[in-house]
């Protein structure tokens, strides 16, 4: 398998509050921009892997869209916001096989409407949460109707368990504020204060509103071919080293460790063992962080601290500017937007490639991107570096 | 990669008009069955590919239906009728990268209620057709509202340009009812004559009901796994030798080869490519028959006979019991059952392994199965064998 696959092109649309266009037309607006970024054409195109989305419904017809008529892989993917490292992973394997040589591989999204609330967008259609099944009639009748009741409980738990505090969860907030000002495409740059996170009002208890991510309309894509191919390209490639999933299943239920441990315990350990690394290589971390605590619990199972440690780890500084683990250096989802994984791994990108300007990080030999999804159910990593794998 | 990849175990549930059952219960028995019959417990697999399906809206919440909590491989995928190669594929990858070591893929679906009809089962969500657009007004203004409606354009094309008749279309009909009386499952067991079929009523003329396919409530599965391993399991193994896809995403517009070629011409180069075989070293054919036509259009572009000679190619008796070219041995979907590209892989499957019973092929080392999808948009090839590639 030689020295791998890398991401070669990299296209985000315009995100955020943008009206008046559909998920699709995001979509083949971020993959042409993504072959433009690669210096390639659509038709040096021959794959194409397409998000579901939420809201958006898209499917392989974005291929005609774009008007690809000679593609040798195409399928649209759903693993909620494991999704972008599956599909990262999938592209590799098959630019490694010999099955597709540049594969672009999207995800688009357009929930939000002119005068209704981020909180209404994924109303009634929330992911997993309108999903749940076997004990959704408990679990509704106790009010558990949205993501956010559930990423209550799961943060609930952490803290009752290991002592974490909301101010804790506050500061990674506020980290990731503040790299979001050096983020032109940050919907949020306005500095925040720790006293700002306690301030803001309760979302899902003990959830602040800014412990919560953004929500967006927008599209991200990346390009995904050989190591040897990039080399030749426009771009500096951002090499693939390593990927790997976990998939917990994880629900409240009585002796399960729902809220205490998550899929990124096999899924890390999978991508470092492929990349021929542990935790202490990584130079930077793009996790995904649909609220404050799941930035805090990855970072536990992965090994960048101890477990129960996480709280403190943030609270310490480290992972804001100027810290010893540089995450989220886009503001994540929090801060930046929210295009479910393809936030994590568009930032991911940036930083391998050194191309983060003013958020860039100083060491970037090595950058995590990670996803999560399904209420803490399922989990993807990716492991990325400017260099060729092995070299 | 060594010996590559292979399929271990197949799963089919009750299949037909079986109702009260959701398509997620039939897509948890499917992966229970095969997994059972690879000789494996559900705790051995550590991949999952979820077919979306088309009314059941299945999805990655199917690992938790089954305990599967520690899954290295998730996502849900939909390629409409090319979903079941893709599924193979990317499973086939994951297992020769080290990803993931045992991988169900499965399909299910349950369009079918009691006293509704067959035609109604997809009506106003039918795959691709829903999802026309850019011409979509101008299509639906012209009648053009349902897949019946664009398989017959396109039938019509081919029999205009290259003299197929409709009694030569009946005559994969006839052929393939002949197969599915060796079939237990096959829904459809009565032998039928080129009289029944060019009396029977039409459905969007040229097409006859004889021409169309069954809709079919219930679900299928495979277990792909390494060579290597599925030699220790229970079951003889389907080696998967090669695949392939092609999408050349046709539309019905002018210059475009709609009807006359589909993807099958660079889905069947890539995927015996691969294999390292040509058109002539397949002993069976398993063909996605949405409808008579697509069988006689497939063959062609496989290359199994020249350009325009598909019709020709099914009047001679090839295809049917007794011919050179067994094909949709189990009765396919045209008298078998209707689990879109799972109904070619799943009777591919008990032809490689020589498990036909009274259907058996006689020669059975190369076994192809393919798919179709999104209106001949779509296209994936699998060669599989009871032999271990390159042996």
């Amino acid at each position: 398998m030689d020295t791998g696959a890398a991401i070669a092109g990299l296209g985000i649309t315009d995100v955020g509050k943008v009206y008046g266009r559909s998920a699709r037309s995001f979509a083949a607006e971020a993959v042409r921009l993504a072959a433009d970024d690669a210096g390639l054409g659509l038709a040096d195109l021959d794959g194409l892997l397409v998000s579901a989305g939420i809201t958006g419904g898209i499917g392989i017809d974005l291929a005609q869209d774009l008007g690809l008529t000679d593609l040798r892989l195409l399928t649209q993917m759903n693993a909620f916001g494991a999704t972008a490292g599956a599909m990262v992973a999938h592209a590799a394997m098959a630019v490694m096989s010999g099955t597709a040589s540049a594969v672009a591989c999207v995800f688009a999204d357009a929930p939000l409407r002119p005068g209704t609330s981020a909180g209404a967008a994924y109303g009634g259609r929330g992911g997993s949460a309108g999903e749940w099944h076997g004990l959704q009639g408990y679990a509704a009748a106790a009010g558990m109707r949205s993501v956010n009741a559930m990423y209550a409980m799961a943060a609930r738990r952490h803290m009752e368990t290991y002592g974490t505090t909301s101010e804790q969860f506050g500061a990674v907030a506020v980290g990731q504020r503040a790299w979001a000002a050096g983020n032109p495409r940050a919907q949020m740059r306005e500095p925040i204060t720790l006293e700002d996170h306690q301030a803001s009002r309760w979302v899902a208890e003990p959830l602040h509103l800014l412990d919560c991510c953004l929500v967006s309309n927008g599209g991200v894509a990346v390009i995904v071919t050989s190591a040897e191919r990039a080399a030749g390209l426009a771009r500096p490639p951002a090499h693939v080293w390593g990927w790997g999933q976990g998939h917990p299943g994880q629900r409240m239920t009585r002796g399960s460790a729902f809220g205490l441990r998550t899929g990124a315990v096999t899924s890390g350990a999978s991508a470092f063992k492929m990349a021929g690394i542990t935790a202490a290589d990584v130079d930077v971390c793009e996790i995904y962080d649909c609220y404050t605590y799941t930035v805090v619990i990855t970072l536990e199972d992965y090994g960048f601290c101890a477990k129960g440690e996480g709280g403190a780890f943030a609270a310490s500084g480290a992972l804001g500017p100027g810290g010893s683990l540089p995450t989220n250096t886009g503001g994540g989802q929090l801060s930046g937007f929210y295009m479910w994984g393809f936030t994590p791994l568009a930032e991911a990108v940036i930083q391998a490639r050194g191309e983060g300007g003013e958020r860039q990080a100083d060491r970037h030999d090595v950058v995590l991107a990670s996803g999560n999804g399904g209420i803490l159910a399922h989990h993807a990593t990716l492991i990325l570096s400017p260099h060729v794998k092995g070299s």
